[in-house]
């Protein structure tokens, strides 16, 4: 402790060490590690960390794959990225436009908001979704960086190193690349594809579980497979995490994007007792996944959740919340937008799935999966004819310049996706072209087969 | 494998498992996990995870503890906030608010950008960044959500569990914050701010460091010290890093918004071999911290951080990028935010910061840090006279409506932070607020005490 003279007001050197004391720890430190003062003469490359390395996007190495030059002869047409931004057919609403420069102009929003998003941001979400069968108030409401983000805080504060989440394949990638650089195992359940309505294959999910499995992540309406669950099958997943104490992550950023005569319900609104983690934002139904706004609702049966949710909240300190100008606008965009914008946006991308269903219905070698809501549509192809999913897309490419993506990035090899957001005539160009090229092909293929051949070899379908 | 149909384009089922099979599994399965089944017949308080658990952010402790009510007999003044857009004195440039209008109404940003975000937007940080001695390209820039989200990538690009970073003290929290969920051992080094410059004590710094020291973050100007490193220093720190092999993050947010005659030098631009990452964003020069726009500048230094720079490629793709619009707007806001703008917010600061300086000279118990950049003045308080850093701000809230924050919330105990944004007269009505208050308290502690006092006790002040 060192005094000062009276009414000095200069301060002491930091702590109370003393320079022997530090030379006598240099001395120490350098004997200690001798290797780290002498060897390093040079820099060698710095290896990443393990947590960025496992940080994988397998969509990233299949895209390469099919990086391919289009045929010159034919106008490009891309089916292959989930952006209702990129064909013109569905901008954002005016309102959403008009609530953006309103809310740059207010200078209200150029400065930190809180980490878990703006009070009157959070509370257009309640206004919008709370129910009396899934109330909640602002306090459980997360805003962040889109529904990626919000994705990855739920995954982060649900699950430890060596713990499992249940993850749906076909599914959206992301899940993956969120849990693994955590060692959280992303345990695959599979999701039916074949019948009328998509299913979860529940005795296979209750085969993967195990005591470390935290939760199941269920996206509906689904990507990539365009499916809806139906109100029963949603009442058997809460049923199914009831039995096994799962909380559900509800990926519902297509929420009421539904079409072909199908419903949309919350999952969290059809049970009291589960614990539900809806994940969502305005990317997908508002047409707008730049501006980089979702959000997480905790539904937080019995105080079931209070822990994960302060476990939300801490996370989302660690980027001060999503853009503030977005959370400024969101109470408008939310209250304000006609309906009339939803209707013409299912109406589009109904027409659309219809349109490309009702071409490809005859082509050879595929199969249609006709979706019932989200943007896109899974068409199986057989092996025998067309080889991989990826030789399939990589060939569309070459001779059609139709650009969609094969099924293997989601856990779907033997089928491949297409966006179903263009103008109705770039669908229609796109489908014709999609079955000249099957006829082309499977022609060639049963062509050069025996005749003995049953058919279409599809056993490699659906299988990972 | 089945054999379909001739003809046949029906999916088989998933797999190639059987129903006896999965009940077999089934079996199995309960057999060996029957405490999941059986046991948990309801639901339990479920824990959030070991990462949440430790993503804290000391700030808001601190805070919680200055939560008392301000005198209702005089006006609030609010100086604990590092946000410039508070006061309403530093508003945005017409240009950025001219550039994300423009940015809404071209419907080019509705959709996704790239992960590491738009190639125009990464340009133009080259444009305005890259120099002959630290030259870059736009593969070597990464955009973020905020400086914060920078940050936060490179932490986790860098180090893995058991490594450790050193992090300034005093210095901003959220460095600590970053690191901890992810076991990274955030090491501190000490900044003297008792002479005319601040300066880094190297001594105690060598003593800190060992084999599994990966970097060293260094942020001038400073958070909250207020201190801008000499040219001299900086190439000390650089000397250092090289003498050790440790990257440099160079968190650089406050850049050129220095005064009082100091010089601003980007790290980068001092050393031509040590691997330095840049982080940086429009926050606080264009003061708009609410938009969330930062940036990471990878100097690859013979390719040295090729590596870490594929890690925090593959980490921007969690969140997929920043908002879209700010991206638009950044070309524009970054060429043609006029240079009078700059000169404006820095008379602003400098004129705050000299007058609060003036006002606080006299007053007893207290000692100015002159600030240098940055937005920031630390002032050291006596303990014998007021208590601790936390007692001083709690009782000046309550006794003069002025808030500030302890220095505790930055590893500086025995300081208060005060921020400089505000309008002049605001800030001069507080400095005057602050001179009383220290008077009155002064008086009564030197009153109730021995007379042999033999002046202030600073002696806890710099200590941790």
């Amino acid at each position: 402790m060192q005094t000062l003279l009276p009414n000095s007001r200069i301060m002491p050197p930091p702590g109370a060490i003393t320079k022997q004391e530090i030379k006598n720890q240099l001395i120490a430190h350098e004997r200690r590690f001798p290797s780290k003062l002498a060897q390093k003469a040079d820099w060698n490359v710095i290896p990443q960390s393990v947590h960025s390395k496992n940080t994988v996007n397998p969509v990233r190495k299949i895209a390469d794959a099919c990086a391919v030059s289009p045929n010159p002869d034919k106008r490009v047409i891309r089916l292959h990225l989930g952006d209702p931004s990129v064909g013109g057919k569905l901008p954002p609403s005016e309102v959403a436009v008009q609530a953006m420069k309103e809310s740059v102009d207010s200078h209200c929003y150029d400065g930190y908001g809180p980490a878990v998003g703006a009070l009157a941001a959070r509370q257009a979400i309640v206004d919008r979704y709370s129910t009396p069968s899934s109330a909640f108030t602002a306090d459980d409401v997360v805003l962040a960086s889109g529904c990626s983000h919000a994705l990855q805080m739920a995954i982060e504060a649900v699950a430890n190193p060596g713990d499992s989440i249940l993850v749906p394949h076909p599914g959206f990638p992301l899940y993956s690349t969120l849990c693994r650089p955590h060692n959280i195992v992303d345990k695959p359940y599979k999701i039916n594809m074949t019948g009328e309505e998509v299913r979860i294959d529940f005795s296979y999910m209750a085969t993967v579980i195990d005591e470390n499995t935290k939760a199941i992540i269920i996206n509906n309406p689904g990507n990539p497979t365009g499916g809806v669950f139906t109100k029963e099958h949603l009442e058997e997943i809460l049923a199914f995490a009831e039995k096994y104490k799962l909380i559900v992550i509800a990926d519902e950023i297509y929420g009421d994007l539904v079409f072909n005569g199908a419903t949309f319900y919350p999952l969290a609104s059809l049970s009291p007792k589960v614990p539900v983690i809806t994940c969502d934002g305005i990317a997908k139904r508002w047409m707008v996944p730049g501006w980089r706004l979702g959000w997480i609702i905790i539904h937080n049966r019995f105080g079931v959740l209070s822990e994960v949710k302060k476990g939300i909240v801490a996370l989302s300190q660690k980027i001060v919340g999503p853009c503030a100008l977005v959370q400024g606008a969101l109470p408008k965009i939310l209250k304000e937008t006609p309906e009339e914008y939803f209707v013409y946006t299912r109406n589009v991308i109904e027409e659309n799935a219809n349109t490309v269903a009702n071409i490809l219905e005859s082509a050879p070698g595929i199969r249609v999966v006709k979706p019932k809501g989200a943007m896109y549509m899974m068409v199986a192809v057989s092996k025998s004819a067309f080889g991989s999913d990826v030789n399939f897309c990589q060939n569309l490419i070459k001779e059609e310049s139709v650009f969609c993506l094969p099924g293997q990035a989601f856990s779907a090899p033997g089928y491949f996706r297409l966006v179903l957001t263009s103008s109705t005539e770039e669908m229609e160009e796109a489908a014709v072209r999609i079955s000249e090229f099957c006829l082309r092909h499977f022609n060639q293929s049963t062509d050069s087969e025996d005749s003995s051949d049953e058919g279409l070899d599809l056993s490699a379908i659906d299988s990972d």
